[in-house]
């Protein structure tokens, strides 16, 4: 079976916990601490980060989000989820690097930092200023998704695909930080319940972080 | 004809000229300074960054690097670049996540602020530790070339691929920006010559960014 190297707030992690899920591929989960640099850890990722995926059986370990996904679409024909024209691919694929790269750039690393990093590592209080900007650039990205919504049923198009799952995972761990105000945000809120409803979630909704607890809608469906 | 919204020293731009080059895929480049934030280009791509493309007979549109090539790895046939069975595919793309994140973040990225945007833009003195620690991670980016070369024909393996091109595009603009030092790193200088002799590589040696000049050695294949 495949380990997956992961701590419960990262998001990377959880968009291919969402996928594995979605695909009924079974997995076990290995807690790692990216931030310990561990040996071990190290050896089998040199880039440092997780998720990282072992299937000792099979002799495969796969590194980096990205390439584990397109993994995962090439080997399990269930639940595709870059489905289309090579067009409608390169669409899922964009809005995929958009959470990838810049929602978790401006948002999720910084609560990250601020409110788990600095918590839990280096024990300094947050940095309110950092605080604030992420969450005004938090409600300018579910204002993009508010717009892709207003035009399509999923975010890419017309079927569920990679695109919201990772806008999920990245999403969630946001939320999990007290970093979104869904005030305002009526499309993106449906669509997010929706998601939230899916037997894949349920798993990640109900896992804790040490030390730090989530806001009391966040595992709720309804919010 | 495709058309590619990009600069000179961007190492996303290079990837997706040398990958359309090496398909044999014609296209022509439009000049965009993404720092400038026209509106135009905002509105094309709203994450603000190059490369973009735009073929206005197809009326297709294509935005980030990552997807651009999975496109035209989809849609061309000739000089597949992420061959091989689903586990080298997932090497291959782990190598290209590892140069575009990891290589772009702790090289690529400060030598182009330190070196480029400061002196184009905002006219300020680089910051010379930031250089110097630019040019200390360099240092243990080419040892990892390097070390993957004593065990590999090509950067993912036997093959010539997309990894290849990610490295190359990167290391190509650290190099203009002086920031390598190829002294001890004879495996992945012996490997850059071969890229850089290849018809992919010419014309992006041949162009020059305003004002800035790469040192000497810069489009020599004997360097």
């Amino acid at each position: 079976m495949w380990q997956l190297y992961q701590f419960p707030l990262c998001p990377f992690s959880r968009k291919i916990r969402l996928l594995l899920a979605e695909k009924g591929e079974p997995f076990e989960l290995v807690r790692e601490s990216p931030w310990q640099r561990r040996d071990e850890f190290i050896d089998l990722n040199p880039a440092g980060q997780t998720p990282v995926l072992v299937e000792p059986q099979k002799g495969v370990t796969l590194i980096d989000s990205g390439a584990m996904a397109e993994y995962f679409e090439e080997t399990i024909d269930k639940a595709p989820m870059i489905q289309g024209t090579a067009a409608n691919r390169a669409e899922i694929r964009r809005l995929v690097a958009w959470f990838d790269d810049g929602l978790y750039r401006d948002v999720v690393a910084p609560l990250i930092e601020e409110r788990m990093r600095k918590r839990l590592v280096s024990r300094d209080a947050p940095d309110t200023r950092v605080l604030r900007d992420a969450m005004r650039v938090a409600n300018s990205h579910l204002d993009y998704l508010d717009y892709l919504l207003d035009h399509r049923r999923w975010l890419a198009g017309p079927a569920l695909s990679l695109a919201d799952l990772a806008a999920a995972a990245h999403l969630s761990v946001a939320d999990y930080l007290g970093g979104l105000d869904w005030r305002g945000h009526k499309q993106t809120k449906d669509w997010y319940a929706v998601m939230k409803s899916r037997p894949s979630f349920r798993p990640l909704l109900g896992e804790r972080m040490e030390v730090i607890s989530p806001p009391a809608h966040y595992d709720k469906v309804d919010f």
